[in-house]
């Protein structure tokens, strides 16, 4: 037993996926599930994996040691600013959003003393949305990289560490901007790229469209997949990490030009040369087991 | 029994694994496999795919009713203009190239009387190269794609189309320059889009491009396994699908250019519903069982 009480905010992909590691292993006395919609509160219940739920996050967060955001990033703001009053002492307050140093912002400047904030980020997900979507599994093998500032206290630190190391992640702890900035590459910047390049598929004229589906096995299907991603999640992060992002789009952007000029001169040295090196990266990814 | 005798011209990941269908199910009497080093015909022969091997195509085709190339693109011109005066009236000469216009013209025109071209492209594959990464179960459920010229001979086109049929391949026929519009956007765009982000990655300060690949989960691996493909063969995709890439390559240009100016622009409506539209290919992709 890790913590009394455990309050998810959101109950998502990975709010649910939590809850099920938590659930799974009895690392909490109670899990109090918040969710906008009464239907995604029924689904807690019925999958069994809330002790109790709530539309109102101040419910929730009552008693609760451990407060999790798992929402859209935009929500944070509002969401910190409501449940603070009602947070106790000694309180951790932790998330699970694809961006950090917004957290810092939007949650930290609400959040009354004796509340430790030590913001997270499991890097583990699918193109599924939904708390019908979640699966304990999720996190195993993977990243978590935590993200407190640096007079952050360190037992908070520790103890979501092992939450997280429970639910089978290696733990990963830097600072803030360095996070936007790796992950701008890792993550933000493919999500991107597949979003654009299926949107370009989409204004296809309707024939090739049908084609283009039926084709797909060549590559395409791929960034189809990632491209299923939840609109909304990635709209805020593209907001919340906007100049890490714009900066690798442009680096992106710039190489782009450079093979697009190699395929327009027929040159063929330069395109080798570039496709050969590009496979080092991918030894990397299947030594690190990220494969 | 389909053939008496079939040769594959190249012996990587394709031309392997269609030799492992023809052995499998016994649809030819004689398996001829010619390929440029003797340590790739040591391992067909290792692997029980080949009948008799052959540095020399002249060896290869001698009286083999089906020739398939299976070789980058950039060798057909060669290989046909060596093999034609040794090729027997009816053989069938077909291919399994990415890119179908080059063949009628590069193959084509070397091809003798009586003898049937029958370009073809199974769309097909993984990222591994080499004659030990083919399997016989990779091209079922997969869509090949045949583009005879207007006046092929259909018996010729017949026999090619139920040797993939056997293999568990749909089959599609379209004319070519069609086939190598489709292909630029569901094949070859997604390759040059993959290998350009990892380059991107690939070109970022030391210490980051470690963390790349710890942390390429979130997406990132995805376009690493992409970027992965042989590079010569991707190398003459772009050499002989030229004007279709730079079409595509267009395309998807101006359409990042958009979306980096709503990423500028803090354009969260833009956004949003950019995200979501392009859900409805995924869900075409997953209804076609192409995913």
């Amino acid at each position: 037993m890790l913590f009394e009480r455990i309050a998810l905010i959101g109950f998502g992909l990975i709010g649910s996926s939590l809850a099920r590691v938590v659930r799974r292993d009895g690392l909490a006395r109670h899990i109090a599930v918040c969710a906008r919609t009464r239907q995604t509160l029924d689904t807690a219940v019925k999958l069994g994996l809330a002790d109790s739920v709530s539309l109102d996050c101040l419910d929730a967060v009552e008693g609760a040691d451990l407060v999790m955001l798992c929402t859209p990033l935009s929500a944070y703001g509002e969401i910190a600013a409501a449940m603070a009053p009602r947070l106790k002492k000694g309180c951790i307050v932790s998330d699970v959003g694809s961006v950090k140093q917004v957290v810092l912002s939007d949650v930290g400047e609400h959040l009354p003393d004796g509340v430790h904030l030590v913001p997270g980020h499991p890097v583990a997900g699918t193109e599924h949305s939904g708390p019908e979507a979640g699966f304990a599994e999720l996190f195993e093998g993977r990243w978590c990289i935590l993200t407190p500032a640096a007079d952050a206290d360190q037992g908070a630190v520790d103890r979501v560490a092992e939450l997280w190391r429970r639910a089978g992640m290696m733990i990963e702890v830097m600072d803030a901007p360095h996070h936007d900035q790796v992950l701008a590459i890792t993550s933000h910047l493919p999500h991107l790229i597949a979003y654009t390049i299926v949107g370009t598929a989409t204004d296809l004229e309707e024939d090739l469209q049908k084609e283009v589906v039926k084709f797909a096995a060549g590559g395409f299907r791929d960034f189809t997949r990632i491209a299923a991603s939840d609109p909304v999640m990635w709209r805020d992060i593209c907001l919340t990490n906007q100049d890490a992002v714009l900066e690798m789009l442009g680096r992106f952007s710039e190489d782009l030009t450079a093979l697009r000029r190699a395929v327009r001169r027929g040159d063929g040295g330069t395109l080798e040369d570039w496709f050969a090196r590009t496979r080092a990266i991918r030894r990397g990814v299947i030594d690190a087991k990220q494969a």
